[in-house]
C-alpha cells in the first residue's frame, strides 16, 4: 500500500498502481458507512468541499456530496447555471472566488478535458475531477475497479470488456487506465464509429465483434450510448445496435459463466442491455451505486489529509 | 388511536380513519416544534430522506425537507431538471439509484398519478407521496384536516365545502377521502366543467351555486384555479369565475358566522378569493403553512418508524 | 461603537456612521470564522435563515447561506425558478408563506427596487437585502468599507473613485452612502451615458477623465459592465470603454503609489481591468470575497439579535 501524498485525483493516468490500491483499500473501510449512514465519520469535519459543477449531474454530484457529509464535511453545491460564468467571467476566477469562502476540496465537472489540471494550478484547494469531457472520470473507474475487485476477489489477470461507445466516453478512459496498471487485460468492444482506432496505443485490444471476444470476458462494463454527445449518427439504428452489441440473456449465456456485468448508469434499458440482464444475477449495477460512495468517501479523506 | 404499521403514505384513500387520526395526533405533538425551529427532535438521526421531484415545486419540497431536518434527518434534493432522466434512464432506475446511496424514505412528486404506488413496489425504502398528477396529494389533505381539527375541535359532523377547479386537483381528491372518513359531510362547488360528474361517487354532493350552498358550510376550503394544468377555456374569463365562485366578504357575510376559510395555496388574489378574506380573521391560510411542517414530520416519523 | 437596534439591513442609506461602525468591528471579529471554517460559532444557533433569490446568483447567495451555516443557523434556498411565484402569487404571500415556517430572517434578493422595504412592513422576520435592482446592495458596501479599513487603516480621509457603469449599480449606491458617512471623498468616473448627473446630489464629484482623476484616488473601486442590464449601447465599443476607463498598469504607475484596487466581482478581465491589475500586489478582489463572509456573518448576528 502506497502512502498517499496527492492533494488532487484528476485522472488514474497519473496515479501508480499502489496508489489506486490505497484508494480501493480506504474505501472498503468505509463501505460500511456508505451503506448504513447512521455510522457517520467525522475526518473532514469543519472541512467545505465545493460541488463546481458545469455539466448537468445529479447522480455523481449527490454522490460526492453524500460522501463529503457522511464523513463531516459542509458541502457546497455550486452549480454554473445562473451563476457568475453566465455574467462573463473566467472559470479560474470562479473557482478563485469560491475557494476565498475558505474551502478545502472542488470537486469539479466541466465539458472541457483538462479543466480539472487547469484548476489545480491555479487553487491551494484540492481538486478532484468528477468528469472532464471525454477525457476521464476517476472516481467512476475506481468503483468499477472497486466492484471487480468485489465481486471476482482481484483484477490481476482477469479479462475485461468494455463495450459501447468507447468514443465519447471519459468511464472508458479511466477504466483503462485503472485495469492496465492492476494487471487486467482490456478488450474495447463497439462499432467501429464509436471506438477509435488510437485506443489501442494505450494498451487495449480493439474489436468489433462482440460475440466472438465475448467467451473470453470475466466482466463486461456496458457503456451507456451517450445519445446527448454525440452529433450525427453513428450507427444506422438502435434496431442495429441492440442486435450486434445489446447485452442479452441469450448472449450471456454463450459467454463465461458468471461473467460478471458493470454498468457506469444511467443505462438506457432495451439499447445497451436488457431489463433480464440489468436485474439479474450477473449485474452488479446496483452495488456500483453503493460502492461508488465508498470510493468518493476514500478519495476525498485522503486529498483533504495532504497538507496544501 | 390506530398503530401505525405502514412504511408509505401513498394516499388518503388507503387509510382507515383511525390512521388518520394517528397522524394528526402526532402532528399536534410537533407543532410546538414546527413553530420554533430551535426545538429541534432527534426521532430520525441519522436517517436520509430524498425529496425526488419531477414537478416544480419550492413550498412543499422546503416544507419536507425543513420536516424531516427538524426530526434531525439528513435531506437530499434530487430535481428532476438536468438529472439522469433527461438522459433516457427509466424512473424506477432513477430511484432504485438513489435507494443504492443508503435512503430511508423517498419523497415523491410526479406529475403521472400512481407514480408513488409503482416506486414503492421496487423500493425498499418508504415512499411519501407528495402529489401526484390530479390523483392524491395525501400530506396537503391532512393539513387541511389538521387545521379544521384545531380551529373546530372536531371534524365528524361538520360541512365542509371545497370550492372550484375540483376536476384538475389532486387536493380535492385527498381532501374528499380524509372527510368522509372522519365523518364530515362534503359539498364540492364549482361551474359545470370543472366539476365532473363521477366525483359524487366518492360520497360527496355536487353544488354549482356556490351561493345557496353556501349557508349550510362550516368551512370553505377555496382550490385554487391550476391555470397551468387547463388545456382549454374552462370558463368564460376570471371575471365571471370571481363574480360566481369568487370568496368576497359580501359574500361571507351571506355564510354562518365564523365560517372557516382554508386554502392549499398558492392563492391569486383577487380570482379565488379577495385580500380581506385572505388575510380575515376566517382564514386560517399561513396557520395552515406551519401545520404541513407538524403534518409532514408526523408523516415521515411514522413511516421511517416501520421496519422495512 | 453605537447599540445595534435593527431587525433588518435595507441599505446602507438608513444607517449611522455608528452602525456602520459597529457592524465592521463585528466583521474583524468573525474574521478568523471567515477564513478556517472549522472555528465555527454557535450564535444562530436554532434559527433559520431563507435565502429569497428572485434573481439569479451564485456568489452572494453562497456567501450569505456559508455566513449563516458558520454561525450555526439552518438555511433555506428559496429561488424563484420553478416556484409558486411563476404559479401567479404575489410577493408578499410567498414571503409570508415561507415565514410561516418559523423563519428568523431573509435574505431577499429581486430587480424591483424597494422589494426588501416592502417585505420588511409585512413579516415578523427580519430582511436583509441582497440587492434591488440598481437601489442598493448593503453587504457588498460594507464589504468594500471593511477591506478599505483593512488595507488603510480608515476610511475618513480618503479619497475613493468608483469607476465605470455608475447608473446601473446598486454596489455604486450603497459605497457612496457608506464612503460619505465615514468621511471618505467619493469620485464618480465613467463615461456620461453611465453616470446619471443626478448622482451629484449624493454629495460626490462627478468625472469622466479617469486620468486627470486618478492622481488623487487613494482606492478605486472597479465596477462591473452591467451588460446583462444594459438595454441599447451606452458606449461605442469595448475597445473604446477600456481605452478610456480600463484599469491596467501602465494606467496605475500614473496613480498614487500604492492605490488600493477593489472590485465587486464578477469582473471581466480585459475590460474593465487586466489580468495583471487584478492579481497584482494593488488588488484586494480575492480578500473582499473573505471580508465579505465576515460582513454577513455580523449583519445576519447583529439582525437576528434584535427581538421581534
Amino acid at each position: 500500500m502506497a502512502a498517499w501524498t496527492r492533494k488532487n485525483l484528476l485522472g488514474l493516468e497519473d496515479l501508480s498502481s499502489g496508489e489506486i490500491v490505497t484508494i480501493l483499500d480506504r474505501a472498503e473501510a468505509y463501505l460500511e458507512t456508505a451503506r448504513n449512514p447512521s455510522a457517520r465519520k467525522t475526518s473532514l469535519a469543519g472541512r467545505v468541499v465545493v460541488n463546481l459543477f458545469f455539466e448537468a449531474s445529479t447522480r455523481t454530484r449527490v454522490s460526492f456530496g453524500l460522501a463529503a457529509r457522511r464523513l463531516g464535511a459542509d458541502v457546497i453545491d455550486f452549480a454554473a447555471g445562473g451563476s457568475s460564468v453566465s455574467k462573463g467571467e473566467s472559470f479560474v476566477d470562479t473557482a478563485r472566488n469560491i475557494e476565498a469562502f475558505g474551502i478545502d476540496l472542488v470537486v469539479v465537472r466541466h465539458a472541457v478535458p483538462g479543466t480539472p489540471h487547469l484548476l489545480s494550478q491555479h487553487l491551494r484547494a484540492g481538486v478532484v475531477n468528477a468528469g472532464d469531457g471525454a477525457h476521464e472520470h476517476p472516481t467512476q473507474g475506481l468503483l468499477d475497479l472497486f466492484t471487480i475487485r468485489q465481486r471476482r476477489g482481484r483484477v490481476d489477470g482477469l479479462t475485461v470488456c468494455l463495450l459501447g461507445d468507447i468514443a465519447h466516453s471519459r468511464v472508458a478512459r479511466s477504466n483503462i487506465h485503472g485495469l492496465v496498471k492492476l494487471g487486467a487485460k482490456v478488450i474495447v468492444c463497439g462499432p467501429p464509429t464509436l471506438v477509435p482506432r488510437q485506443i489501442a496505443d494505450l494498451g487495449v485490444e480493439v474489436a468489433h465483434d462482440l460475440d466472438a471476444v465475448l467467451p473470453r470476458c470475466d466482466v463486461v462494463n456496458v457503456l451507456r450510448i451517450q445519445f446527448e454527445r454525440q452529433r450525427g449518427a453513428f450507427f444506422p439504428s438502435i434496431r442495429e445496435y441492440f442486435h450486434l452489441y445489446g447485452m442479452t440473456r441469450e448472449r450471456l449465456s454463450r459467454g463465461r459463466k458468471g461473467v460478471l456485468i458493470l454498468a457506469p448508469g444511467p443505462i438506457n434499458r432495451g439499447v445497451e442491455l436488457t431489463p433480464e440482464v440489468a436485474d439479474g444475477p450477473e449485474s452488479a449495477i446496483i452495488d456500483q451505486v453503493t460502492n461508488g460512495l465508498a470510493v468518493r468517501m476514500a478519495v476525498l479523506d485522503l486529498c483533504a489529509g495532504v497538507p496544501r
